[in-house]
């Protein structure tokens, strides 16, 4: 692995080697496991984070539960099914991974190679995921009709997925194809996503950029600084109406104030064709120690009463158009008769 | 002292108290003292911090230096005086004071009660700054048809002044009057003095609050939970630009577009006369470590580059309304002929 490379997750020999994206940006540390409670641990603290990569470590995890052939893989394989169900309980994509493991297993289980099938199958739903990365980023080049600063929040890049990630996928293929002059990183209170991952995986990418403030934003816009807006999202309403990270729909309305495109990056499972609007999107709300606290620092009182929703929902009128692997789409967005 | 009060400055039998605002939320420690390397470090460490509570604590401190009698009051006064000028040079109220104090000192260099006519001096200017933050309260009323949510920034209370603030004495004022239901709180990254500060002084008063990310207001916004924001002033420009805390833009941002009432509040000493636009307003900005690390914990590698204006310029035409201790002024702002 060279300086200006890493791996969120891989396969190798029978383990996981995990980055443990708690370190960073500060040290690049792998963990290499087998064990079902490393596994675990890894996502309950967060080591491996972004729904899709979760996904990709929930399916390698089934795999390798029956790397040793023994008594029983029926029962190994349920427990290590529970254990990791039970570890990001709101996490869409780990259920949905876990469930395509258990099928394969559930038809192969009298197989001689189920390991390999297994394994397989994890390999696949990894290359799909690197496949759908590539492809948001392809589509995402037309937006640029010349480069621009691009600002973005969270992270929506190779440290949440499998592949080369999605809105910040967008904005690194823009970029080697010329069109990213420079890039404005929201630091994302509450917990930083934006200062300590998107800003390790810009200057892994060569990228030039400079993390500002959530607050900041609406400045650079002001003084003509910010050409394109562009996030990712985690859930989209039929009607293009988006859930993302707190502070995304602060971005969007800036947008639309200082006229400034605000484009939406997201692969097409993200569309939930359950969901009419935006309205029907139930916000969770955080618990108030990652305000009163950051880092693990207390800044002020930890009993002052906080107001933190995870997510906010963009309205469809706000955004230029959605980006996902099948195409861009724009407005009025349309995803069932594509 | 009740538990629901505290003083920001005082002055008692020849010495200083000043509250440690380093050490708030946590911990109501006062540091009382007449040695002029300790206030002159309370003032650079940030003990100490807002324009206006700056030049009173410099004000009786030149009193302080001639407290005993002894050779050469002049020599002593000016080193004093130096020494103060030197730990926050941009502070416009510490110099307006230091100056303030000089003047009374020379034209009464020969009295034999010469440190009470400094001390009377020192407190004139701490009287008239109370009477200044409660004239901003009272002239803040009119704003409330009825009572409201309100959404501040910063601290602009009586952490920063020698009253009781200035927009944050608008909200307490109101809040005593009936007419504000809760009060939303803006962290205020870099320095949190939002969650820091102004929820200390919320807490005080027996005001329901909840501190919000600085991203967060949008969403509150569009919800409808925002009746009106209120923040405080760094520099007005004539024409009502209005210079103030990075994230004061932002809010009259979102404001304009979401059509909610925006006010500045701050004394009638902050319109600079020879400031016509905000476009003649010089930006100034700040460390990197700040945004790098909160409250002494790196939360990203300090070599990463930074963007951080310590403050935004508001125009004009985003504002509602600008309240002073002479009157509430509205647009078209007219500072001269009032």
């Amino acid at each position: 692995m060279t300086k200006n490379n890493f791996n969120t997750i891989e396969y190798a020999n029978g383990k996981l080697i995990i980055l443990d994206q708690t370190r960073l940006p500060f040290e690049e540390y792998y963990i290499e496991t087998d064990e079902l409670e490393t596994i675990a641990e890894a996502i309950e603290k967060l080591r491996v984070r972004g729904a899709p990569a979760i996904g990709i470590v929930a399916a390698y995890a089934m795999a390798i539960s029956l790397k040793n052939k023994g008594d029983n893989p029926t029962q190994r394989f349920n427990k290590w099914l529970n254990r990791l169900a039970a570890t990001r309980p709101t996490a869409v994509n780990l259920f949905w991974a876990l469930n395509e493991m258990k099928k394969v297993f559930e038809k192969n289980i009298s197989s001689p190679n189920l390991f390999d099938i297994l394994l397989g199958k994890a390999e696949e739903i990894h290359d799909n995921d690197i496949e759908m990365c590539n492809k948001i980023g392809q589509n995402g080049l037309s937006i640029f009709e010349k480069p621009l600063n691009v600002l973005t929040h969270c992270n929506t890049g190779k440290l949440a997925t499998g592949g080369e990630g999605t809105a910040l996928n967008v904005i690194k293929t823009a970029f080697y194809a010329g069109k990213v002059k420079f890039v404005y990183v929201d630091e994302t209170r509450p917990l930083l996503q934006g200062s300590r991952l998107t800003a390790f995986e810009l200057e892994k990418a060569g990228i030039p950029f400079a993390i500002i403030t959530d607050s900041t934003a609406a400045m650079l816009m002001q003084q003509g600084k910010v050409g394109v807006v562009i996030t990712g999202a985690d859930r989209i309403a039929v009607n293009g109406d988006t859930a993302n990270k707190i502070g995304t729909y602060n971005l969007a309305a800036l947008c639309k104030l200082h006229k400034i495109p605000f484009f939406i990056a997201a692969p097409m499972s993200t569309v939930d064709f359950n969901c009419r609007e935006g309205k029907e999107i139930t916000i969770e709300f955080r618990k108030g120690e990652e305000i009163t606290s950051v880092r693990g620092t207390p800044v002020t009182k930890s009993e002052y009463k906080v107001y933190s929703p995870a997510f906010d929902v963009t309205p469809a009128e706000f955004i230029s158009g959605i980006i996902t692997d099948v195409k861009l789409f724009t407005p009025p967005f349309d995803f069932i008769s594509r």
